[in-house]
């Protein structure tokens, strides 16, 4: 019988942080041997006996967090947000001298985001128009979503490296703000709407044909099956993985 | 066994013209007895023994066509654009001295979009928050569509007669457009896009819940149930009616 | 300056009425002058002051609750399930006897579901198919929803009326099951999907068009308006009023 | 400067054939060099200087016109159905002798829909429920659609091989019908709608999140990108390749 992955969430008196705590303990595969609050030494990690580490905190104390995992040689999977370029390749830096270790760093675990985003990306090459919907709560203060921005900038990637023309538009007379705003000349429309969650949707047009791409958040706890599916695999990944879509096979 | 409409249709030629008079052709209870192009004498209606007629022809000449009509005694169904306060007024003064005699002038004749935008304006009334998205093919010149312009116009009317407050937004950054056009306060997006024809979508949102009222025009097909529904009922409503939703029993 | 409406909660402590309570205490022109759980006496109505009872109990106790409202003038919205034909009759004839005061009876408060159950009807006599699909949590045991009948039923009489014939279907030969269920001739698809919580969706095609009605219910959050919808129209509404959409002006 | 493709229509007298004709006579990079008909001698090919030919006859003839082309030497895009594995094994024979040569024989051209099955496919693999929905118009005799019970079939074989469960569903009473027909486990719900042309959705779900990918194909013309982009892509892809998908970079 296989053992059961050893799991120490980091942040676990937060919103996502009691949610990993709670799906770690529900997983049949992991065992959750530390749930650390911001004031908990992170000494408690090895007596603790983790070897895989969850953080969920804050940009302030996620880098001393992960390396401190390193060192010890525990997997990390990282959904706090912060990790600049700098960051990033001082992480990757250490990453050398720990060569088994694997960190996955993800701005996003609701897979079905990142396999939408992805998706998108791929079709965009192959379609004469592509144009971008996001929905969200009327609580939001910043319009389009980063969600939104990065999938528009990943299309727009794809279709310039495929050589495909700017999506045809014939508007000549427009109401300001009608036809959206412009992300690397992809348009994105922004919804506001009370009783919303997040949601996105990428319309590719075509002669004769639509293809729709949409996701729908409805609560948080669609983070979670993202979270333990790096759990479960970031040990067969050593070294940096950026993005949960390097760990799903999208290209089988 | 009750007596066929006799129709003539004038502007026979023209795409809506045309479809027209197949429509009539293959409505069992109807009689074609003319079709008119540009060049075709009016006296052919009252030769022809039509008490029906149906206008699809250019703003310079419907209103001779309809006043035609209307001195002759019979009905008309018009789905010429221009009909301007004026002529509308000119219209009914003559339409006093011939009280039996029923016209019907539409700028819309898909009943799809005409249930839509009055449920649109309806349902305005009960909800937090709406937007309204339209989509059209990538050749159309105007955003947003005249007829978004008119349904959001609507709402927002609904909303102020009702003392709603204006939809939540708590937007502090955004890009230049991402929110949309504001038509009396309603936000409103136009997507273009190949392979579309003619599409809108009204969200309402509210605690928990969202509805959603769509129309999709495929074709133009979708005007000649609106325009037989008109021929239909347009000598039970003598005087002058603007709208076919003034022949829907919407209030039943 | 307007007197608030004293409200009494039956059935505080259940879910419902838990969201209730908390609704009631928000809204600026209500008090919430008591909240009964199962084993409070109804006498404490009295003491409390009540004006209007908001009943979100259970099928055995709905009829004595409600009867005692109304034997001491207090209007009523209930919730409750289980009320059949005898005991609205018993209910109206309680009533006669109390001229001013108001119950309402609503099998559903969310008004996104109330409005597109009644436009879906309104439209249906207009188009020549219409089909029904649901979608709920996989954790439902009844297929379809009581909601999809209820608006498959409204549909198909609204097409009776009407002299709509049935919507066309050429199919020959098809798997069990993929045309759906029918109620009353309308086909009706449920879709069982984790992640989800209950939605509808009707769809009214006609010659190159299509109408589509989507109602969305996220959370238990979206009856609240519904209720105090109720709350602040009951007095208005004296005698039985069965069903939301009685106090929905559709018909302006 | 690059020279064009000399291409030959079979079946050019159909309603996918005149497609074709028209689409390669408008495209810049092509030459048609010939348009067959039924009657037509296949030496014409030769005497054109046909280099590539498109075959959208019937059944009966597909196979004795693939392989006149692959004697000739000349690359064949296909879209006739009949093509089973005895066929598919013989013409595989036959392109041995001839190594330079392509073929690719596609069931289906519509990019849009070749896509939403391969993601449907992939995305499977990482939620709980998937469901199908096919809608199209309602003279159609078959239930569910051809295209439909391949992308379930896809997508049960997904699921299968990555060892997910069966999608949860706790249905005890149903009207007959209600859950849609199962294809290989998933249920397919197929919606018949005037006014529709082809069109299908995926629903996905996982706790908490949705994704849909959705295909509508509003008219014939959506499958003519698709052998246009197979034209230039078949002399790069000698022997035999069977589906679009085999052409487009899905894994990049």
């Amino acid at each position: 019988m296989s053992e059961k992955l050893a799991v120490a969430v980091l942040g676990a008196a937060g919103r996502m942080g009691s949610e990993a705590v709670a799906a770690v303990e529900a997983a049949e595969d992991m065992e959750l041997v530390a749930a650390l609050g911001r004031t908990d030494p992170l000494e408690t990690l090895v007596s603790a006996g983790a070897r895989y580490v969850v953080d969920l905190t804050v940009p302030d104390s996620t880098e001393a967090n992960v390396r401190f995992a390193v060192e010890h040689g525990m997997h990390a999977v990282v959904g706090t947000t912060g990790w600049d370029a700098e960051r990033l390749g001082r992480l990757a830096d250490l990453l050398e001298t720990s060569p088994g270790t694997g960190v996955l760093i993800a701005p996003n675990f609701a897979l079905g985001s990142v396999l939408a985003s992805a998706f998108a990306a791929k079709a965009a090459r192959y379609f004469e128009s592509v144009e971008l919907i996001e929905l969200h709560h009327p609580d939001k203060v910043d319009a389009p979503s980063g969600t939104a921005v990065r999938t528009a900038q990943l299309i727009a990637a794809a279709r310039a490296e495929a050589g495909v023309a700017a999506s045809p538009d014939a508007t000549a007379t427009a109401l300001d703000g009608a036809r959206g705003a412009e992300v690397d000349g992809v348009h994105v429309h922004s919804v506001r709407l009370r009783g919303l969650v997040a949601h996105q949707e990428v319309l590719l047009g075509g002669p004769g044909e639509q293809l729709t791409i949409r996701h729908d958040s409805f609560d948080r706890a669609s983070f979670m099956p993202g979270v333990l599916l790096g759990l479960r695999q970031v040990a067969g990944h050593p070294g940096l993985t950026v993005g949960l879509d390097g760990y799903l096979n999208l290209n089988d």
